[in-house]
């Protein structure tokens, strides 16, 4: 038995497939080379089933032996401790990955998944569009002097952040070259793709036991 | 000279006084007892004039010896290692609290820092005003079974997610009275009060400088 258990739903519909965010943990495990394995809840009624577990209803969550963990971000960063191919250890390489894992769940997915949602309800043109705008234009920006976010080579920073602006209406929004250069570079990766493959099987597996 | 400096602006208009995020990182010196400076960068012109170390053009940002951290949630989980009055020691402690921060940052914010922006834009009745009330609803439920977030004790994601919860307008959207048993009980703390004096001692310093 892996120590480690990423918890996510046992099915959910064909548009989030690939998208689900137990993939941020999958794909950091693959980075590490950490043994794990995937373990589901019920998609139906999800909203109230494992709130004892993640308290807004929602996954993944993260097992590492006695301990419990919600939200993709703290679990990344626990993950992070446990392999310098995801988090450097020099004090700096440390920071700068620290900082920009932040980023990306604060200053980036802050706008972009308001945005996003605002969108999918119909209103397209919202009141986040130009704060979206602004933050796309400031990452393209800063994406045009490196090749990754933090110490110079590819972290978890750079998991989560890709993760962020690879969202198909995300990639849509204006023309930003550069930044679509780092999300090819970035799920490029064959881990992201393994830890993409593994997502889909398993909600592509459940439709048969749905449907049978 | 303290090690420590935290970077804000050197004026802002009276509205966000006591709440501009310098006071996150004054808050947790002040609660882990870590000496610490402020200084301040030019708030005419703060959309570029400081780009190279804050790539979005915001405040704070955190000097610690060599290093230099943005993000204020970055800033704090710096500050947590240096003191367990700020993050426990032992393993589960360290995972709650560290959950709860990324919670506060990821879950809450997420959507009520771009539902206040649209409110104060005008657009008081906008698409994310239920998800606001689903989010605040499950807070009001967690609080109503525990003092704090994480680890049976006042931590930094406490620290975080009160000053989530205190802005204005996100504790005036519906009645929710553990919550704001909650905020009272965060912000009655000596560390919080210092902090936001000085924040404010400082912008008020600079009125007179602006206006003499």
């Amino acid at each position: 038995m892996s120590e480690l258990i990423i918890w996510t739903y046992d099915w959910v519909p064909e548009g989030p497939r690939g998208f689900v965010r137990d993939l941020r943990l999958r794909w950091a495990c693959e980075e590490a080379d950490l043994d794990y394995e995937v373990r589901t809840i019920p998609f139906d009624g999800r909203e109230t089933n494992h709130l004892e577990r993640q308290p807004f209803g929602q996954v993944p969550f993260l097992n590492d032996g006695e301990l419990e963990i919600f939200e993709s971000g703290a679990g990344l960063l626990h993950l992070a401790r446990k392999s310098d191919k995801l988090m450097p250890r020099d004090p700096v390489g440390e920071a700068e990955t620290l900082q920009w894992t932040i980023a990306a769940l604060n200053s980036m997915e802050m706008v972009t998944v308001p945005w996003w949602f605002l969108n999918i309800c119909g209103d397209e043109n919202n009141g986040l569009t130009g704060w979206m705008g602004q933050r796309l234009d400031h990452i393209e920006q800063i994406l045009s002097e490196r090749e990754w976010l933090a110490a110079e080579r590819f972290t978890v920073a750079d998991l989560l952040m890709a993760d962020v602006l690879r969202v198909p209406k995300v990639r849509a929004f204006g023309d930003r070259p550069v930044t679509e250069a780092y999300v090819a570079r970035a799920t490029d990766r064959p881990s992201f793709k393994k830890a993409q493959a593994g997502q889909i099987a398993l909600f592509e597996a459940a439709d048969v036991k749905r449907t049978g």
